[in-house]
């Protein structure tokens, strides 16, 4: 696990080294060592030396029979069988190397003697501060630098998309595909088993390069996700990083883990940590490829509407629905443009959103209905669609758009539909930067793509709130809890609540009938009478709790509670009786505020609606603690059921910003008591005058596990195997009030 | 609107004409005349005949004067302009010609005078008993007969694959792009306004011809739900149906309104009725054709098992992500198959599925490995992903994947994934009727396609059942209710259910204090007691409703209501007191059940929780009445609340099956009363013994409108204008119990 603060790694060399060596070059046919010095050789303009102690030279290139002898190398690619590699590294790292490119496999993926060879590696590239690469991968591309350290088939194209891929074949099924739909790339990585670099490394690299536009990458794991979530935000506050992460679904997320060995993180986690960090996030990847060509050539909308100019109809529509589908919105037209558009149109066309402006269109009437919808300030991007007509050419509607591209700062796609008679206009809209599509929906998804970006780029930063609480008082909550081993965490598990500034029910341990009733005359009654002892687990089970209880009664139930629990044990040790206010559920909402720890991102808070609602609908917000108020509130305003919260039915609004500080305090609670693995505050009464934790369940590390502060791994494990579960089954509602004990 | 017991239209003369006409060809350059003669001429195999008085020939072809010179003509194309058109069918129609083509456009999309020149060609058109396609319309292709009579660019390749289009540029966009990509078809039809032959018209004759595989289409509206509804079920049975019906969202629909004319039913009914139908619905052009490829050339799978082959584990993951995504499952194997994978496989490839035959497999392994997995009974179907290897050669794996799909019944898709390395591989595919993507997940979504279809082909029929009914009781309760005029339906409202066999409150209307306790003893108390009399519409107001009263305080609550009738007016009618079951709603789970009526479809029934789960989380199913026992229970289990019935959550299950059969008698009612337009039963209780109604509210057809036993158009007119409100404030609830007055 990196250290948080340390700073951005310098793998200028790697990328743009001046002498290479390779390792175990060889001749033979077939060989991975042949592939890579050939792609070596035929671009890079820096040298190139083989290193192999068996021969002459190698594809023509003179041979040092050892990297020491190889002189001033930037970065050694090895390709040594698996049971030399790490020698070949620890020797490249003796002679001053800094950058290596292990691709040869047979480390982590490979068994038991595979994964301690991977940790002898680490040992060795940690000991040389070494910025390596793999093992168990392609190699890399960089093509400013005209570097191919691949055994790929084929190279990259340049262009301003930085690529990394956790699965080698990926990249070289990418790498044909792209060359053939002349998609070009900065840099190209073959992450491997990522035993020392990985995605966070090189995307805040690419993030701070000239050469790269846009980031994007296939991932099956992030195994440091709260370093990635906090370095990968800075990234994505100007560079699109897109992400194609598999093992989205159970199913997947087994077949990642049996595939690369590393340990899949929860769907969820990685769900909200992404969004978290401003990355978008595909599904396939033909999205992943729609998505990094128009962010690498587009600008971004200012705003959310869409202008649409079709010559058919039925195109119009199909975007129209497009639209609907996501969060964009046909553009409203101001008046002066309606009215231009009647002027410059045909009777019979549609001067309104979408702009029909029929089937004998040519290229010049497309260009008037697209230059007058570019000015109107209700318009953010546009999309022009076409069927083949006899009056429309492709190519002059083609240099039209790119034309109008160039001139406006609005993003512009096409959809000229149709086969081979498209190939040269979309030639001509490729080198405007202007994506073309045969389906109108995907032409309108990756506008949306754009607005997505844009929003990142535009909100507001996710710092968390330092709300002043009194952490010492928690801290010793928490340690005593610890310290008595597999008890269950008492009457202080509200108090850890109160430290934390949420309010709870009201509520006193008295120890005789006249204290009662001086605790109801000021707590107001009618309360809820529990009895106090740590010899009674389940108080409601002997007639422990009383709820309801009048102030004229109390002295009576107080007597009643006390012989009870005698009655249950005779030797009890009574602490006295709580008498607590009693909650009056009447038109407030229960909701939920959960966290529990993900092995990759550390702290989950999850919010939702109480009961059928989270069981049932799985109506459930969930962020990466620490959670900022703009995370908070997102995640109120994002369930389903926010309506029973906003008032939106009729009722009155519950206090939403008392939610939100809740959530951010717990989150702030969990973070500074790294001890606390699971907590549940359930419910969290809301109302319109503000929020009251009726019920704490929170599980603590065994005080016995590992201790380490910053340790996610030691607290996880500790969770799995020794966590100590403090049930508190106080509950301050009406029907079953009872609080811990 | 089609009469339903109408046979099936015969087309034979449309697509396989032996001598057809031109009304008003031309050579002028550019013409829409020359362009459909230029086609026809093209390959044709029968006679063509221009009609044109002011020329000698056209095309080469010698003109007749008019179309009765014409000979014995099977198929007449009109290309006039829109003043003359509607003359021209008609001689055409005098003629004996009984296939006409109009592709003249000027009709119900060009304004006021369009829509009247439209209903004159209708009326033509009928009376001559013709198969008329158009107006306004490219025109139809049919590849068997060489027939292409349309002014497209270019023709289409011969195929099994039928395409009827509402847009005529999203046939030409589609012929030129199926083209470049190999899609042949049968036949292609553009619809253009509908005004005689529609979509249900074309897709029962595919569904009968033996040259059409599959019949895909792009509408933007179905004139006539029901009809299309009931045929097209038929032919789904055997023959798949795609369609891309857009209009989707509420932008799109208006968008489609526009631009056509057509009145956008409910995006919600058009949902369940071409569900209902046996349709594959999808959202994209590329979807569409996704579908019609594998359709058309791959059998179907016996289940649902995946078994997915590849040398690349991220390719894997993404194949298992995406049958995550699916209702298709990844088959797990027989022990047998992974034992012979096992021993087919080297060390460290994977024999569970995904089965990685790893990076360095030759074709030969792929084969070994596919038959193995193939003759698993759990495999229903099989995906092949390869990236470009060194090993691997992508034209002997396609030829490997071209043959194990000749010799088994299950579907294969293939994902070779690369660019150009990959065409002539893809070609091979091609020929073997393999479809293959660049991105692993839509090869897996084009499975799951053939899997939908599967259940089309062998779901069970949906017949509705005929309950016995009280029909004459509730015949004469609604049209009591219409003479009345504006009235409110009053305590026959729960009569109206009880007719249809459906459970309501016990109740009964006593005009005595000593019957009131008589009425007690018989249903038991405590009861809900209301004021009976038609100048009292709210009751709650006056406080003319008591719940809960006991035996004893029965006779003084009733004479307190009527003491309460006559303060409130003096002189109103009085006839009596309603004594009515006060349901226990604990641990019940309230329903609805509502109908309204759709333009298109009629009547919609949809089912959902009370409450919140409809206002909020529109949570709910729909389906077109009549709705059968398969639908009913469909729409019970199909909302996201069904574990709240089912006991799921630990509860006792409540009575699904009457819940089912109380959808079906509604179901009934509405569709044996065509005039009660809307109908909400809230709420239907549902406990584990059954379901009771506690509340009706209904929407009557006014006595006044047009009365028409199958209109459904006359009755949602009547809706829309002149419905009655018969607002039904009984609630049978222990909260706030009331019933119809």
């Amino acid at each position: 696990m990196g250290d948080l603060s340390e700073p951005t790694k310098d793998l200028s060399g790697l990328f743009d080294p001046s002498r290479v060596a390779v390792i175990g070059a060889t001749e033979r046919d077939g060989s991975v060592g042949r592939a890579v010095m050939t792609n070596l050789l035929a671009d890079f303009e820096g040298t190139v030396v083989p290193v192999n102690p068996s021969r002459e030279s190698v594809c023509g290139e003179p041979c040092a029979s050892s990297i020491g002898e190889a002189g001033d190398v930037d970065l050694a690619v090895v390709v040594v069988p698996a049971g030399a590699a790490v020698e070949a590294v620890r020797e490249a790292g003796e002679a001053g190397v800094e950058n290596v490119v292990v691709i040869t496999a047979g480390f982590g993926e490979a068994g038991s003697e595979g994964a301690a060879r991977e940790r002898e590696l680490e040992r060795v590239a940690n000991e040389h501060g070494l910025n390596l690469v793999g093992p168990n991968c392609l190699g890399i591309i960089s093509t400013p630098a005209g570097l191919n350290a691949t055994f790929a088939p084929g190279n990259a194209l340049p262009g301003s998309i930085a690529f990394a891929s956790q699965s080698g074949a990926i990249v070289t099924a990418v790498l044909d595909w792209a060359a053939q739909q002349g998609i070009g790339f900065s840099d190209v990585v073959s992450l491997g088993n990522k035993t020392v670099l990985d995605e966070t490394d090189f995307f805040e690299t690419w993030g701070n390069d000239p050469d790269t536009d846009v980031i994007i990458g296939y991932l099956e794991s992030i195994d440091d996700g709260r370093r990635f979530l906090d370095r990968v935000d800075e990234v994505t506050r100007e560079t699109p990083v897109v992400l194609l992460k598999s093992g989205r679904t159970e199913a997947g997320a087994k077949a990642a883990s049996s595939h690369t060995g590393a340990i899949a993180g929860s769907e969820r986690a990685y769900e909200a940590g992404l969004a978290q960090a401003g990355v978008l996030r595909v599904g396939s990847l033909e999205e992943l490829f729609d998505a990094a060509r128009v962010l690498a050539d587009q600008p971004l909308p200012d705003s959310d509407g869409v202008a649409v100019v079709t010559n058919a109809g039925g195109a119009g529509v199909l975007a129209t629905d497009a639209i609907g589908d996501t969060r964009l919105s046909r553009a409203t037209f101001e008046e002066e443009t309606v009215e231009a558009l009647e002027e410059a149109l045909p009777a019979g066309a549609n001067r309104y959103n979408p702009v029909d402006v029929i089937g004998d269109a040519d290229a010049e009437r497309f260009d008037r209905a697209l230059e007058i919808v570019l000015d109107d300030p209700n318009v953010g991007a546009a999309a022009v669609l076409s069927a083949p007509t006899a009056t429309v050419s492709y190519d002059a509607l083609a240099r039209v758009i790119a034309d109008r591209r160039a001139e406006h700062d609005e993003p512009i796609v096409a959809s000229l539909m149709g086969g081979d008679r498209v190939a040269n206009a979309e030639a001509i809209l490729g080198e405007a930067g202007v994506p073309n599509y045969f389906d109108p929906d995907r032409a309108v998804r990756s506008l949306e793509t754009l607005a997505d970006h844009r929003d990142v780029t535009t909100r507001e930063r996710s710092t968390p709130t330092s709300f002043e609480v009194d952490r010492e008082r928690a801290e010793s909550i928490v340690s005593d809890a610890r310290e008595r081993g597999g008890a269950t965490l008492g009457v202080e598990a509200m108090d850890l609540l109160e430290a934390y500034g949420i309010e709870t029910p009201d509520s006193e341990i008295v120890s005789d009938p006249e204290a009662a009733v001086e605790a109801v005359d000021r707590i107001g009654g009618p309360v809820v009478m529990k009895i106090v002892s740590p010899d009674i687990l389940h108080k409601t089970d002997i007639g422990g709790v009383k709820v309801g209880v009048e102030r004229s009664d109390v002295a009576d139930a107080y007597e009643d509670l006390v012989s009870r629990a005698y009655a249950y044990r005779s030797d009890a040790t009574v602490e006295g009786v709580q008498i607590q206010e009693l909650v009056d559920l009447e038109d407030d909402v229960e909701t939920i505020v959960g966290v529990n720890r993900d092995p990759q991102f550390g702290p989950l808070v999850l919010f939702g609606l109480g009961g059928v609602f989270v069981e049932v609908f799985e109506d459930t917000a969930v962020r990466v603690a620490p959670v900022a108020d703009r995370d908070a509130r997102e995640m109120v305003e994002g369930i389903d059921a926010y309506p029973l919260l906003s008032g939106a039915r009729g009722g009155e609004p519950v206090a939403i910003d008392a939610i939100v500080e809740t959530i951010q305090r717990l989150s702030q609670l969990v973070t500074d008591h790294p001890e606390i693995l699971e907590l549940d505050v359930n419910p969290l009464v809301a109302s319109p005058d503000g929020v009251i934790a009726l019920d704490l369940r929170a599980t603590l590390e065994a005080a016995d596990a590992e201790s380490d502060a910053a340790g996610t791994e030691a607290t996880t494990e500790a969770d799995a195997t020794t966590g100590t579960e403090t049930t508190v089954e106080g509950d301050a509602r009406e029907r079953d009030q009872e609080t811990p004990q």
